[in-house]
């Protein structure tokens, strides 16, 4: 069986879309259980069927607005958070899904589960939607400003594994993110990262790839540092959501246009959900002991179910193992060196 | 009379798309004459009405797809974009619009026009679209990739003076751009840029912000160092164009949708316009001896229209002059201490 916490109390719609979710991925996924992190009494309102889900009391809820993440985690071991990603180290999980506040569960994913080792820089990697339907990993959305290539080399290869072993590429393909397509352009991280990529025998890499084909992009990873992926998440879901508000703006500004929205309201609801988190699940930590996955903050019941399902492919895979295998081999080949 | 420079032969649609252009201008602005740099023969088969409209002979064509733009320029001075660039240091015209290749008309601008005494580094700051309906300046989107604080300091400056007198915005406001809102978010230059704009009473400073709100920003221009904006710039187009293909894919799918289409056809073009880089005109370059605009490569005679307005406002309004004047007090004060 595989085992899945899930802090129940993190997350704009706590308890309930946990619950939900919870259970829509028991009944799809025979071979796991989930303990639920959260208040019992809370909990039990939406609970319909405990089959092979546990409840695990917590007296504590992380604020979403948090702004000491790391004071709170630490001052909190009680809470729906910090005891679920506790359980990680303890083996009573093979994974966790928090919708919490996402530096709070980066903060005690730091200090709970800790780093496996000889991973040097953790990062967060949500995949994103694309035009082909095949969904892209952008990385590193998350916490390091300040990064060397051979970080941005672990992260890149851990992407591989992931988009192998959960998405089902067969030959997954690397692209660093720049201001423009040819050798050579960008900081001079990016330089260095580009050659240290081209010689790298470790994935196939596509060179560099301008941001104007994000949602169409030429490779299965995208990749910078933590500062520039982030800008760059941040930014599509400006554009989406601003564009998504025009959209509507512009669809009710007359009857005409109102009854053609009416026509087309499957098709737009299909746009919605193409450009929806929920669709593809949660962002997964990479480099971690074990997997932690941060669903979104609004998620509903099928985005945790999505969130859970992509934590149990993510063991079921061996997705660390693999990694670890890796930086295993590596410290092996610098020993012997 | 305003003279305007217009680049009759860079872009896709050379010269139909800019003679048309020049040709409105004409026609609505009655303080301007447009000299016009190209092939005769080719501009004179859409220059129906020559008034207050001077064609320059040129020769040569600096192509779209240039790889070394600096050696091209320095090669071809008988260019249609080396010409019109030329003739702003010999004061025959006050401004130039040219939709030709970017790079080439970056480099051009650097050896031809030069900086403005004082101007540390020049900036790109095209002007983008927003919720509102008032648009948004970004910056930069250019050249700079290493920069220091003082001279983002500069190129703020520019974008307010720029925002009171062509946007018409009574107190512009400033925002950083970066990955949190929060005071002290971001790398060692953000937190620099931070402390020196919130420090200067030069304009107001409205702090951090997301790229999240990118449609909808809580101030009226968004600066970063040129990697990060110029990231920001590509990732807008790239969600914003993957999305247009998705609705359309969507629209296309199904009879009921294809009949929506139809009735919300205004809106969707509505929509498509206000995403469009044509209603606003081109990017301005920051910190030249004169104003050089650079029209998108695609632009129609609308866009060329809305750039030459673009540039003649520029002028009409001394945008240039008080950043100068600006400039001549900093250095008189540096010299007094």
């Amino acid at each position: 069986m595989i085992k899945i916490g899930v802090d129940a109390m993190g997350g704009d719609y706590a308890p309930k879309e946990q619950v939900e979710g919870a259970m829509l991925a028991i009944k799809n996924m025979p071979d796991i259980e989930i303990n639920l992190y959260g208040d019992p009494e809370k909990i039990a309102q939406y609970l319909h069927n405990p089959e092979r889900i546990n409840v695990i009391e917590t007296n504590f809820v992380i604020d979403m607005g948090e702004k000491n993440p790391i004071k709170a985690i630490k001052e909190h071991p009680d809470s729906s958070m910090a005891m679920a990603l506790s359980s990680l180290r303890k083996a009573e999980n093979d994974a966790v899904v928090s919708s919490g506040a996402t530096q709070a569960l980066i903060a005690g994913a730091h200090i709970l589960v800790r780093r496996m080792p000889g991973f040097k820089r953790t990062a967060i990697a949500p995949v994103i939607p694309s035009l082909s339907g095949k969904p892209t990993i952008l990385l590193d959305c998350g916490a390091n400003l300040e990064i060397r290539p051979e970080h941005m080399l672990q992260q890149a290869y851990f992407a591989v594994v992931y988009a192998k072993e959960v998405l089902g590429r067969e030959y997954p393909s690397v692209g660093l993110i720049n201001i423009g397509t040819e050798d050579g352009k960008g900081r001079e991280l990016d330089k260095e990262v580009f050659q240290l990529f081209k010689a790298s025998d470790l994935f196939s890499f596509y060179g560099n790839v301008e941001p104007k084909s994000v949602l169409d992009p030429p490779c299965d990873i995208l990749i910078s540092d933590g500062f520039t992926a982030n800008i760059v998440m941040k930014t599509m879901e400006g554009t989406a959501s601003g564009m998504g508000k025009l959209l509507k703006q512009k669809l009710t500004s007359s009857l005409m246009s109102k009854i053609g929205a009416l026509f087309a309201r499957k098709a737009l609801k299909d746009l919605k959900r193409s450009m929806s988190p929920e669709e593809i699940g949660g962002a997964l930590i990479y480099g971690l002991y074990r997997p932690v996955i941060k669903a979104q903050g609004a998620s509903k019941a099928y985005g945790f179910y999505n969130a859970i399902r992509q934590a149990a492919t993510i063991v079921r895979n061996e997705v660390f193992t693999k990694v670890e295998h890796y930086l295993e081999a590596t410290r092996q080949a610098e020993a012997d060196e």
